[in-house]
């Protein structure tokens, strides 16, 4: 692992650290706040999946956490959102190849051999922390926004009893019924439709995965809600299936971080209290 | 003026707003966070002057001011560093030119036309924002960071009884007395160094300009400490002259925005006292 940078922040240190990811077969990077601790202890921990275009450092000078894991003591891991560099394929639109991994094994040329960012996020990264940071994985929480809300949901719905807190900001709750969500794994996943099951947090659901309980904050002037995001997809399969979900509709608030920087602290207490219990 | 973006946040506007200046004959950016008021009311404002490269985004992304400010009731302004665009001179160099303005008004070639910073923030901007939103003139604070600290400081000093507060984070506070000061007033204002003073704190204080007081955070790992920001001339200068000055060394920051975001709400809060008193 490469050291990037180190910033003293709200008692705390906000990392950067660079590796050579075998799953997606580039450099990876990512950033991790770890709050002041007593020598030994190890921290609960929060996994970030950020959205579209992000690198590891929106969410780390944007999402305001920091106060919030300090004051809770709760390491904050800010993964990047798809392999990056020269050799990897890209495509020209925002909300396909690089900065838009959807959290998906790639299954399709050209994406195959570097999009996996399902076992990057799920199993590497995991692993390569537990390894080198003061984290306690018996404690580990879940969050993100829009396709890493997407990742998020997806993730803890697969991975039962790994998250002790699951929860999302404006999550893409069903990419089989959006466009971006259709370019996406059509792209990476191919055409047949069942093996986009897994990346849906609706069809998991239908599909009988369970969370034990989830916290979604969206707002109500989020540009992508009607046509993309479709939290009802999420509320009304929560519902059917007796999951404990609280879907909070901001009022006024739109997709950006603006959004999430102002619930974050909420999210950081809720899987605090949670990760604490 | 053009509406750029509104957003939501922390229960109040953050807006985005773009105007021709006659300041700097060029269109000039400004971000501006309004929390939720009553019908009618004015609000307390602080200025916050950015520092080297920054554009109006940078304290708008990073400073975390948002949350203090719905509390306190206060907006809060960050204009951008410089005029910029196809027309306006600029220098390849980080520290002069486009984003490097120092919030002076040049006189030399090819400068003098369009870098007139200290006009646009000392009378247009100010005038403008008066006359468009619901700030209360009577109650202004003003702060900023680096090249802005340093604004912050001389634009204070240079307006007695205009700030009820001034505050600073990791401020240059003698261009006099810098490498960064020797370059870009050399390029905006000449070889004769006494028409520097009146941009330079502790001259301005030395020459007889007074601060009711003022608050100073510093981090004693700022790689810029030492060779530019040279902290403690300004506090020798503000003893000398019986200024009530606060001069904090916070332990391990570096000179970045997650230093400035640790401490802004602290801030905030003492502008509050101030602007509420």
């Amino acid at each position: 692992m490469e050291h990037v940078s180190t910033s003293r922040c709200y008692g705390g240190e906000q990392e950067v650290w660079k590796h050579d990811s075998k799953a997606t077969g580039t450099p990876m990077t990512f950033a991790i706040y770890i709050p002041d601790h007593a020598p030994g202890e190890k921290l609960p921990v929060i996994w970030w999946l950020s959205g579209l275009t992000c690198t590891h450092e929106n969410a780390m000078i944007k999402c305001e956490y920091k106060q919030a894991c300090a004051q809770h003591g709760v390491i904050f891991v800010c993964p990047d959102t798809s392999p990056r560099g020269e050799g990897v394929p890209n495509h020209e639109d925002y909300d396909f190849g690089q900065g838009a991994g959807f959290y998906v094994n790639a299954t399709q040329e050209p994406w195959a051999e570097h999009f996996r960012m399902r076992d990057y996020v799920e199993e590497e990264l995991p692993a390569l922390v537990a390894e080198h940071f003061p984290v306690d994985m018996d404690r580990q929480g879940i969050s993100g926004h829009s396709m890493g809300g997407h990742g998020a949901l997806t993730v803890s719905l697969r991975n039962p009893g790994r998250f002790r807190s699951t929860s999302a900001f404006a999550p893409i709750v069903s990419p089989l019924n959006c466009p971006w969500g259709d370019k996406a794994l059509t792209g990476y996943l191919g055409e047949d439709r069942t093996a986009w099951r897994e990346y849906d947090s609706v069809a998991l659901i239908e599909d009988g995965a369970r969370l034990g309980e989830v916290l979604v904050d969206q707002g109500t002037a989020d540009e992508w809600l009607e046509g993309q995001l479709k939290t009802h997809l999420f509320a009304d399969a929560c519902r059917d299936a007796g999951i404990d979900a609280t879907i909070r509709m901001q009022e006024g608030y739109d997709h950006s971080y603006f959004f999430v920087s102002t619930f974050i602290a909420d999210h950081v207490a809720w899987h605090a209290e949670r990760l604490k219990a």
